[in-house]
């Protein structure tokens, strides 16, 4: 956003001149050094791979290779998963087992497979959405700020996105409100636990007027994406309500997938992902499910289950994990402060979990900084990546992921980050001035 | 197929009748054996997965578990696979690494994924099959005798299955090339090594048949489901055309896309699938899988590669495979013959390789065959199941697989399968008669 009475605005032309020198001359000394950082994608650190790489010594040629109900898991079946894989997701996202599928390595491609149903066979016997989308557009509900992957998904099935802003306690819910009178829109994308990537968690009040949503649509469904249900930074943390016990007290049982997995918990090139539903949305998929496979890697599950146990284990494992993290986000938080923290151009989160930063600078900032940073060898997410169509109507809205580099990585790659800020918001005070100037 | 002059023909009513009462007696002792015996799916048997546990020994905590373009499998990334698992499944499948995209456990899925692909997108920029029915029904080509999974997918997305004869060199061409000729048939199920369940393999001809394909579509697509590839019972085997090359020199690139997978060669619950097409295909299809996910399980993938290294491994596991394999097929030749040669009342199948053999009874007698071995607790694929739509024609199809039991409950299936063959034999035959006196 646009600070009014910026450190930049208050200086005079030839002190605003200087300070442009001063910067740049930093940051032509920062391309000499020829860095390649990255802060762009939340993608879990080395360290953090350790602590679950243990895992794989879990399943050898000497295990019991079945599972608790007599399932071989070196063969074929168990469309569903096998139960204790459905029991410990059960725990995880607070639905009994049988209303448990546990997928692939991909909780994203669960999704992707629902819309995809959706579109072809239709959402519970509806009408396909792809024939709906012929007589008219259909809409998807994207908060913003939001999850790239998640927009382009809906994007590329021809989804209308309409951004509806995500606040510090969930989304504008007066304004989802309105939005599903419409019945050609179809759902919504949510990350209840820690958005990706503003950080914020829905509050009781936000989920529960979601889960008494009447849409105009019979096929609108919610898509939980609660991708970091167990990702505290801090023990004290904060929780969510069950969005199946809201759905059931408002009367509304069918309007929710939910969908976890252990990409961020144990490894993301070879996790497992989980989706739970009512039983009536579970035999809906089902249909399609039982022609699109024979059953998912069932020893993945199984070594899974045998190395995080239940969801206590899971808690625990979580702790070591945001031993990792927790210093990372920290820093940059100290980094922003003391860098930016006198200058008012800018605003961050402090998140209490998940992977990201959200940093918003003042309105046209965002693909300045990004620019200037990957030139500096910074790599940042794309601006605008978390609006829908990659169209950040301000263009200010950068989302920082600090988990992959190491402390001193990320130290060096936020010094050079604020350094881009600040000439960005240099120039954009001079720029103003000059149009200000013009104005007069 | 009816047999004129069967065993059961040339007695007289008496010795028919008597005949009957003995098998009858003989049954009814079997069921108080309470049996239960499998003989329905191509599974492994046990001792063909102890021969690829190992391979749960490869990858641990100490292994180096890096990639060899230095991806970390533990993390995110690699959506087309890791380099040396699509130059294995390219070395198996006779095309370059860059034509490879290496999936998850299941053939299966990547096959539904491609048809899901052609109805929502359609294929290679066409319009999307599900509004091209709207105007007029869609078909699909279907070998038959066929895989029952294949014809499930494509009934599931709307197609009107059309049955054309696989012969014993391929499918009835003249059929093929007469069908293409409509632009509302898009595409063909092949197996065309060891066909599922008859075990063929496609002449060269054949294969160059199909890749001079001139369809009216430009949206037909053969699914090349190599399942079978590697899955020789004995070191003299035939082989199969490279089906890139052959569209090549068809000037036909973009015709194929071929699929196949460890499922069969390490673990079936855990295995890697690949799927090989032609670049311009490659870049349709990664359009979706680019939205769909961010890179299968590389820790598996790896896993494979350093537990069968080349296609040189692969080629001797197979071998240690045909040795649990051989003895079974041998078996269900030896009992069919002592059983049933004499009869003349049915054909099988004597496969080189693959998972199945074809038995043939009169017409009329798979379902009463299939019903009583079930009866008996011996579980055979069902009736018509290598049929569209579950319906055989002549109701005489009915596919052993002879994989997953041990040789000596093998041994006791097929005794039962014999007994419940003559019974419903012997019955078809007096039936007959009693028409045939009426007819009189």
């Amino acid at each position: 956003m646009k600070m009014p009475g910026s450190y930049y605005d208050d200086l005079t032309d030839s002190e605003l001149a200087g300070e442009i020198d001063a910067l740049e001359t930093q940051v032509d000394q920062i391309k000499a050094r020829g860095l390649s950082l990255n802060m762009a994608r939340g993608k879990p650190c080395p360290e953090q791979l350790e602590l679950s790489t243990p895992m794989l010594d879990v399943l050898g040629s000497g295990s019991s290779l079945f599972a608790s109900d007599g399932t071989d898991c070196r063969n074929y079946g168990c469309l569903m998963g096998i139960p204790e894989a459905r029991e410990l997701f059960g725990q995880i996202m607070g639905v009994p087992a049988d209303r448990v599928f546990v997928g692939g390595e991909s909780s994203l491609t669960l999704m992707h497979d629902v819309i995809s149903h959706g579109m072809v066979h239709g959402i519970a016997g509806c009408e396909p959405w792809l024939l709906q989308a012929q007589r008219a557009p259909l809409k998807w509900i994207c908060l913003v700020p939001g999850y790239d992957r998640h927009f382009a998904i809906t994007e590329y099935f021809g989804f209308e996105l309409v951004s509806v802003a995500l606040r510090d306690d969930g989304p504008d819910m007066d304004e989802v409100e309105r939005l599903v009178a419409d019945p050609t829109v179809k759902g919504m994308w949510c990350v209840p636990m820690y958005s990706n990537p503003s950080g914020i968690v829905y509050s009781d009040e936000a989920v529960a007027r979601i889960a008494a949503l009447r849409p105009a649509a019979p096929d609108f469904r919610v898509m939980w994406d609660n991708a970091y249900c167990e990702h505290h930074l801090y023990d004290d943390h904060p929780t969510l309500a069950n969005v199946f016990d809201a759905c059931e007290a408002a009367g509304n049982p069918d309007l929710v997938y939910e969908f976890c997995s252990t990409s961020k918990i144990t490894l993301p090139g070879a996790g497992v992902s989980a989706m739970a539903a009512s039983p009536a949305n579970l035999a809906d998929l089902k249909a399609q499910l039982t022609v699109q496979m024979i059953g998912h890697d069932k020893l993945n599950q199984l070594r899974h289950v045998r190395f995080l146990r239940d969801v206590d284990g899971v808690h625990e494992h979580m702790r070591r994990q945001a031993q990792v993290l927790r210093p990372r986000f920290e820093l940059v938080d100290r980094r922003l402060t003391q860098g930016l923290a006198d200058l008012r151009v800018a605003t961050w989160s402090r998140p209490r979990g998940g992977y990201f930063v959200m940093f918003n600078g003042p309105e046209g900032s965002a693909k300045a900084i990004v620019s200037l940073a990957g030139e500096c060898g910074v790599k940042l997410t794309g601006a605008g990546a978390t609006w829908p169509h990659h169209d950040d109507p301000r263009d200010s809205d950068i989302r920082i992921a600090p988990s992959f580099p190491s402390l001193e990585e990320l130290d060096e790659a936020l010094d050079v980050f604020v350094t881009c800020v600040k000439l960005v918001c240099a120039r954009l005070a001079a720029a103003s001035r000059g149009t200000g100037a013009d104005e007069r």
